[in-house]
């Protein structure tokens, strides 16, 4: 059982990891998920209440309200692993080691030409098959410092081949870190 | 035949791609040298020249002089191919490819606790015993963007496991990149 964030880059298939962790009882929390039930308490846009709330408490409102919540959790007697989603600084990553003991950081890799040929092909909601809105979306990861974290990882898997053996390396990872 | 930036963190292993590609007949070119090389002219040290270089002509001055060199040495009709060892900010690689077509960076990542194992039982020149040190170093090649360069890299490599697998993919990198 461990507390663990997932880093990488849009198109990189971080979704995976969260997938298979969900199926092996782990707990999936997202921190874009944290502001978005603010918001709705709030009444605002998911994006106001992301400023407010930084502009309230500090930059790292976010990731404090992350980590209270893993803490009532594991209060309950939750005893499988957690798995945070959306942790882009290096900071953040400071604050999740200093609050829980082995917390690690996964990241997945994919080159950029093949991450723009997947987010082109899946086309979820927030994609996009333009270039240049691809790359001012690395941008906004990058300047919240998701290059330092990334480079940083605990463990880092190459995502580049076919699903099956990306799949088997989440689950050889999952194993060998008794996720 | 291409040229190619190198990326990755000390204790990565970088050492061996650029001697395996000396090994293939490539040109393998350091921005610490040309740095070394400058200071060597004016009598001043490294660091000096470094910090004077910049003044003089501007942040990215050691990225164009490695420029200019590789295009002298491309005019004088060396046709195998180059690596540039000491590539760290994202600034740099724009500049290496928007004047080489197909200018590539390979990265090279191991865990942080791999990477200070590594330093300390090598200890080389640089090299530290002390984990703040290695932690500081980390800091200043990730000041300078490194991360976001490892982060957009077109090839990964992870060297976590024995040498002989990652002489293998090196090998393996540099036959399907025609390097």
């Amino acid at each position: 059982m461990k507390i663990m964030g997932i880093s990488g880059l849009p198109g990189s298939g971080k979704g995976l990891v969260s997938e298979i962790a969900l199926q092996k009882g782990a707990m999936v929390i997202s921190m874009g998920d944290i502001i978005r039930k603010e918001a709705k308490k709030r009444g605002e846009s998911t994006k106001e209440t992301a400023q407010n709330l930084r502009k309230e408490h500090g930059q790292y409102i976010v990731a404090e309200l992350t980590i209270k919540e893993i803490k009532e959790i594991l209060k309950e007697g939750f005893d499988k692993s957690i798995i945070v989603e959306g942790i882009r600084s290096p900071f953040e990553v400071d604050l999740f080691k200093e609050n829980f003991d082995n917390f690690i950081i996964l990241s997945v890799f994919a080159n950029p030409k093949l991450r723009f040929e997947r987010i082109k092909s899946r086309q979820r909601e927030d994609d996009t098959t333009d270039y240049e809105i691809f790359v001012e979306r690395d941008q906004r990861e990058l300047d919240f410092g998701i290059g330092v974290v990334i480079s940083l990882s605990d463990k880092m898997i190459i995502n580049e081949s076919d699903l099956e053996s990306y799949e088997k390396e989440i689950r050889e990872f999952f194993e060998e870190y008794d996720i």
